[in-house]
């Protein structure tokens, strides 16, 4: 065995055991540490940035892009959001022991439906500093134990963080091994969180990229929750209001064009293409959109590049948006089930039943009636923050807070009845 | 391409149609199409029972044991049995479209969590004519699609009850494809659900014996809900009841041994084990009971052979117990996480707050305070019927009706709201 995989494995074992002593504590004592990370955040700024300096200048010496440099960079500014956002989780109602149904069948039972933390929770991301603090905050707000991996550019960043954690962590009365960030950098420990630890983890969650969403996806011997990808649409309905419609649609694809809830695709019904597409094509050329479409489109946009087929599968992430013309509500319907990702739709109507039929038709995670598709946000429903959004069928889909990491148990009060 | 694996393709894809096509049918549309199958399987009872002596014949032929014959032999009682359990689910609520929740963040927008169904099940069970009606019937009731593969031996039967199926949910208005069963033995059929069919199976539920669920857990290339094994135990605290335990005990054990919900172990306080286990022993060995036990509980039970280490990892479904005297509710807390599979455990007493440590302490799908933990199952949790028991953490845990085989979007209305 080598030195990573035995880490690993020890890891697992006291990540179980943390994940069994925190069925003891209270939402009192877990607030209390996410009161305490925040503080301590604040803190600990001057480590953190300078943690985050090193960082930096070993990202540039190995070359990586300014983009990605970005992305890893903090600021004050930042840190305060990452204090700000632990905030915000604390805030949040503790979903751990809340009865989510209660009755009495005929055998006289008394069967209550009782939120519970899953347990152990791996979570692979990359060079994004603040998803240390964001995990190990909402693993704490539903009770669960963690394993946390961070892109090997912001360890230096993360183990900062990490080190606000633990001591807060343990001072609330919760168990130290609560929240274990991986402090090595070796890239077999993605393998061992995958491997399931000896079947220490209970759920694996992949936050970042499709190439790492997809490795976990195929490697992982304990479940997933994660998304590939957001190929998000938004229609336009032959009923759109031409000014929500404008306004809704160039905020989808323009207001950040690298975020999965981005829209991808515009599908435009026929009866309402001339009146409604060239006044919408001209806001998002003027705001730095390209455009490519099908033969009908560029009718009206001239424009607008030819979509080839590969258009219809492409997430951009860039400022770039295919357009179609389709026929009504099942038309958008049809190609949003051929091409879409499950992820997040929208339309554009004033017109209730199609929004009704669109919304039961389109089977996303996230269906938005006369709203940006970027709203598909953690945040933006009100969870206080997001670990991802999960276009898997099962378990929790579209944002995932701390309610959606949380399982339930039945807990069945009786007076000694036996089945007949 | 095999015959097999084109067939199974088509079906695949119509499976996938129907799913797209069900999501337009209405709550009565699915309960007129259960009420015609139940009035379908009174109506076809001699079919259905000329079948299935087609099977038993064939059973025999191949030296098949009578144990099994008898799981797969049909009476006119078992045929009205399974009309009436169709009748039951078609009287339960509808999950369809239920909403979960629905509020307004600070952005305005109205967000509902809203009840749909999964997709396309791919149910593979073994010898067992009746699944084939229960599963259907479940899978109409949560607007899902289904490809059912029951075992080779009950093919005849199934084959007759899937005739009555096929045309009561086209008479309802229903897909005709919405419920497909594998028309042909071959193991292929098998192997090509698990493959996934080319992305149209979204869950696959195992429905058997240990063996078949493993192979399915570990071989499946779409998710799985299932359980391997139940390994239930009951404890009697010190503040246990001496009449409730004796009479609980032997239910939980005895009223059937092969069920997943029988007790496997029974651990006892050390605190009162001279008061509660001699009787309790004595009314076990007076029903047919065999005890084995560690070296205190066979000092209080002479009768008890000697408890091996594979006595508290064996699910036995065979009237034997394992017994061990524990220190309290931590003990047998402890125990259970260690040998326990996550099934359902029960604890005996009086004291509320014992009860109430040892539900929070557990971590399986079912917790019973005073009952037998045979009340595992959906018909006594009140869902009308279950198409088994989840011992998995994410999705839907213990028993698994129609309301468990739905997942859920969110409907965002919004009034032209743009993110920020």
């Amino acid at each position: 065995m080598t030195d990573v995989s035995a880490l690993m494995l020890d890891m697992g074992r006291r990540a179980r055991a943390a994940a069994d002593a925190l069925r003891a504590t209270t939402p009192d004592a877990r607030t209390n540490a996410l009161t305490r990370i925040a503080k301590g955040l604040r803190a600990a700024e001057a480590e953190i940035l300078a943690a985050n300096a090193r960082d930096i200048e070993n990202a540039r010496a190995s070359g990586l892009s300014e983009a990605l440099i970005d992305r890893l960079a903090l600021t004050p500014a930042r840190v305060e959001g990452m204090a700000v956002a632990v905030e915000t989780i604390a805030a949040q109602p503790d979903p751990v022991g809340a009865e989510m149904a209660r009755w009495t069948p005929a055998n006289g039972l008394d069967i209550a439906r009782v939120r519970t933390p899953i347990g152990v929770l791996g979570v692979i991301y990359e060079s994004r500093p603040n998803v240390t603090a964001d995990a190990a905050a909402l693993c704490i707000r539903s009770g669960n134990a963690a394993i946390l991996r961070c892109g090997s550019d912001c360890l230096e960043s993360s183990r900062a963080i990490a080190a606000v954690v633990a001591p807060a962590v343990a001072e609330a009365g919760l168990p130290a091994d609560a929240i274990q960030l991986v402090p090595v950098p070796d890239r077999e420990a993605v393998g061992a969180i995958l491997s399931g630890l000896g079947g220490a983890i209970d759920l694996i969650i992949p936050r970042g990229g499709k190439s790492l969403v997809a490795r976990v996806q195929a490697e992982a011997k304990a479940p997933v929750l994660g998304h590939l990808e957001g190929l998000c649409h938004t229609y336009l309905d032959a009923a759109a209001d031409l000014d929500v419609a404008r306004r809704v649609v160039v905020n989808a694809k323009m207001r950040r064009v690298s975020v999965c809830g981005a829209t991808e695709t515009l599908l435009v019904d026929r009866a309402a293409a001339e009146r409604l597409l060239p006044a919408v094509a001209a806001d998002l050329i003027k705001a730095g959109c390209e455009l490519r479409g099908d033969a009908e489109t560029r009718a009206l946009i001239p424009e607008a590049a030819e979509a080839v087929a590969a258009d219809w599968t492409t997430e951009y992430l860039a400022p770039i948006l295919s357009m179609k013309i389709v026929d009504g509500v099942q038309g958008a319907v049809d190609h949003i089930r051929a091409y879409g990702s499950g992820h997040t739709e929208a339309i554009i109507t004033t017109d209730a039943e199609a929004a009704e039929r669109f919304a039961n038709g389109v089977d996303s995670a996230v269906v938005l009636i006369n709203a940006s598709t970027q709203f598909a946000d953690g945040g933006e429903f009100g969870f206080g923050g997001e670990i991802g959004i999960s276009t898997s069928k099962l378990h929790a889909r579209g944002p995932v807070g701390a309610e959606q990491l949380t399982t339930y148990k039945y807990v069945v009060r009786g007076q000694g009845q036996t089945r007949p």
